[in-house]
């Protein structure tokens, strides 16, 4: 499977997590327990992991599996760097407006390019670097508030603790994305080993999540195994399906591409989502979004076209041969 | 002198310009004329390329000047474009209004580019055109209008001719640098016997336009000259002498440096004086002033770095020969 067919995919349904999540509303209100749908994700990513493990070991018996513990134990740490993140983000909540927490999370794209490089050591071109804060500058541009909108006095107004805890989260968020490619790409070891040791913790730490919850909450609507599937539709299935396939997709490029990929998938979504809300619901389509999506479609060319086709000045004809010479000679030292 | 300090020089002043002007109002009105400032302008840039010019001829006999008449005649035609094109300009601004109209400016930076590959035949690679668009998107984003400013249902919601007038400013603009470039150097004539040749022209089409407006006023407000400098005061003559300042830097770049050079310095000179106006008057900076001023200096970095500083990938130290071989092969190349 190519990566950029596993990338376009990925790209398509975390498009359509954003409006399927909104579908699933009822008057813009959660009829279900929205902290039960990455639990049951979590679930169906393990349970599909577990059987592509198992007929994996049918067909070949020498699957690379590593069942020590010194290898295990990395595998809690994902769900471990989410859990965190999860309360910076509440925490910085707390002092900004959900739009310029928005606005913040387009940093993960910058933080991922820079752990990228500091953690797993892979270099980047001077033009990439430049196309990853593109990216990030893009996405950014097409979530600016339009004319008309309201509540925008609040922009750079935020206590510093904000903006800091802002960067944090964008750190944690990159950390946890760089971290998992590390221990997918660490070994020959078998995706789908990987996946289930990495989803029984993601289940193990979802499940102490609805307990710590309904603890928090004096078990006032009783524990969360009573009300598991209450409230849950046909759109609710569909918005937990999409997670999971979302997240075994994410796996795959983890260990057979990189962050940076998935961090263009995403951004692409993001820009995917607003174009369809602007045929689906009642969303204005605006310039920004406009300017947005060149800006990013820019990036994406700069990032990921070969170097050879972006700087080659075409040269006149009569020198035909030397420029192909020339060509070869570049070629080789980007490999 | 080197170009690019030229176009620095460019940038401070056009960017004064705007600056300047809004200084020389009083209480949002001009006290004077201002139809009379260009033809100042041109006044200031004809004696200043003369005396250039005899100063010229006095240090050495032998300066370069075709005075036949098959030659003379190509510089009344930048005027001619510059005359449509603010009839262009008038009728467009009939259908869009004049914060569309602004938007709608930057197209011309596309449309230079264009111009200047197919009429002056001059190849840009990849690269270079997507710096070109992004310089545009850029200058774009930091117009667009934000959150809490009024009068933006217009946008995208004028009439179709509107935008049509619009692009066809767009060429004309485009068409009277790319062509001027063409004339300035399409021999080795001396610069300022160029100069003189252009703002004879340039004097001669200024007074033509301000006798037309006396006509078609019917004399109101009597003759041009009567009230040439009525209402001027220091700042005044400030902006004659900026504007006539910027036109002889222009007409520098066309003949030794290019179109692309002049409109990257005059997209700059707009993004600062934004900036400026933060400090010097009642202009709130906005996050996509900011995100304009980031993409147009990536776009800057793209289009003018040395190609083998964007691309070359940081080779492993061992390999430090080899590497500095295949540089010089394509600085070669580049060149």
């Amino acid at each position: 499977m190519q990566w950029y067919f596993v990338a376009a995919l990925l790209t398509v349904l975390t498009s359509s997590q954003g409006i399927l999540t909104t579908l699933s509303q009822s008057n813009g209100k959660y009829k279900y327990d929205y902290a039960t749908v990455p639990f049951l994700a979590e679930v169906f990513k393990l349970a599909v992991s577990s059987l592509l493990l198992w007929r994996e070991c049918r067909i070949s018996p020498s699957v690379r599996m590593t069942t020590d513990w010194k290898s295990v134990r990395l595998y809690p740490i994902p769900s471990i760097i989410y859990l965190i993140h999860n309360n910076v983000q509440f925490a910085t909540l707390v002092y900004v407006d959900t739009s310029t927490y928005q606005i913040m999370g387009n940093l993960k794209i910058v933080t991922t390019g820079i752990l990228f490089r500091l953690f797993l050591r892979r270099k980047l071109s001077n033009l990439q670097w430049i196309a990853i804060v593109l990216l990030a500058v893009g996405t950014t541009t097409s979530q600016v508030k339009g004319c008309g909108e309201v509540s925008c006095d609040s922009m750079f107004s935020a206590p510093i603790q904000g903006y800091l805890l802002g960067i944090l989260s964008a750190c944690m968020s990159a950390l946890a994305g760089v971290y998992t490619e590390f221990l997918m790409k660490k070994n020959n070891d078998s995706l789908y080993w990987q996946n289930v040791q990495l989803y029984t913790f993601g289940v193990i730490f979802n499940i102490a999540r609805l307990l710590f919850d309904d603890f928090r909450g004096g078990f006032e609507n009783g524990p969360w195994w009573q009300r598991l599937f209450n409230g849950y539709n046909l759109t609710t299935w569909l918005v937990v399906l999409n997670l999971g396939s979302t997240g075994l997709l994410v796996s795959w490029l983890m260990k057979y591409a990189d962050n940076i990929v998935k961090v263009y998938s995403t951004s692409m979504a993001m820009l995917l989502t607003m174009v369809l809300s602007v045929y689906l619901f009642t969303f204005k389509p605006t310039l920004q979004l406009f300017l947005g999506i060149i800006i990013c479609m820019m990036s994406l060319h700069m990032y990921f076209a070969p170097p050879s086709m972006l700087i080659d000045l075409p040269l006149p004809v009569k020198a035909t041969t030397e420029s192909l010479k020339e060509v070869s000679v570049e070629r080789k030292s980007d490999s």
